[in-house]
């Protein structure tokens, strides 16, 4: 059996993620190939958990290592136990956020450097990497506002802009390799979605 | 001021950890110095909510790199939170397990090797290293009668005596090292502690 493909979709807050990841949901369906929608921090048990530490507001004294481990430990639970038996069924899995997240979050968020998130994901994942990254990238003030109108803010929405502004270069600036796909989530929802079915499509006549 | 001294007490299951960190606080405190009892996993909030879910008995899915990372997590933040600013202030630690903990269990008892847990504690901790590491040891078999008498088998207590056995020499593998002691903890409890208070009465001339 063909192996299922691993796409991870990007952005920071208030992209449209989550409408979007049904979005290409449908359009892998729609090739005839079984799909997983996942999620980080989480997507196990242990990882609800962690995402349960992560994303609580009054852990304020979590330090920039300590979440940084946190979500290479959520991250190695998720692989292992959902993401790899998935793909090995011919499963295609499609994961809300992933390793790209740690380069933004802590490598530019945190400033902790690429360089060490880099060394965390060899010692972690080994060669393990998405086949496709859709990065959805908006203005830094956008993105806030759309993430924060109807909910309360967790422990990384508090941050202030300077720290989504560095998130959003860190972004960028992984988005130059090869997998990766940039869409303009500030665009009309119907802009943002025929975008995205090109570059499904052009992944799938690929894969 | 003169940085406190960081003092790790080690050892598998039922050797007697409390009994003789209570005796080497008292040594401390009679040589005058100021000085914090702590714990790991755990130590800290987030440590704690950590610790649970690594002892978690039903956590049996828990890969052993997630199992690693989570003690790594919780050791940052506890060294970063807890040990360092005490020692800054001179005050004494006297930590119940650290990294020598993984070491033994991870690298030893899970057979992930010293190598990887080597990579992980340069990565996490740079050089920070305990002053002073007693090692407690005992053949395993009543290490395991004594640690299960009266209470309920956490997730690692719950291992096979063959992952025990692997624990026990990775421990004595690492107490090769300068600042290692080995104290028999099979001994009657009168000689553990006399041998306990000869080790500190050594280290406490030099410090």
């Amino acid at each position: 059996m063909t192996k299922g493909r691993f796409i991870t979709v990007e952005g920071a807050e208030g992209v449209g993620k989550s409408t979007n990841i049904s979005l290409i949901e449908e359009i892998v369906r729609e090739n005839g190939h079984n799909v997983l929608i996942t999620r980080e921090p989480g997507g196990t048990t242990t990882g609800e958990r962690i995402r349960d530490i992560l994303l609580d507001k009054e852990a304020q004294e979590l330090t920039a290592m300590t979440e940084l481990l946190l979500m290479f430990a959520a991250r190695t639970q998720h692989v292992s136990q959902i993401i790899e038996p998935a793909l090995d069924e011919g499963t295609w899995v499609v994961c809300d956020r992933f390793t790209d997240s740690s380069y933004a979050y802590q490598g530019g968020g945190r400033e902790m450097g690429a360089d060490l998130i880099s060394q965390l994901e060899v010692f972690a994942l080994g060669q393990f990497r998405p086949d496709l990254t859709i990065l959805l990238d908006v203005d830094v003030s956008t993105g806030l506002e759309r993430a924060t109108r109807d909910v309360q803010a967790d422990r990384f929405e508090s941050e202030q802009v300077i720290f989504f502004e560095r998130v959003r270069s860190a972004f960028l600036a992984r988005a130059q390799g090869d997998r990766y796909r940039v869409v303009d989530a500030g665009a009309s929802l119907v802009q943002v979605q025929a975008h995205i079915r090109e570059v499904m499509d052009e992944f799938i006549a690929k894969s």
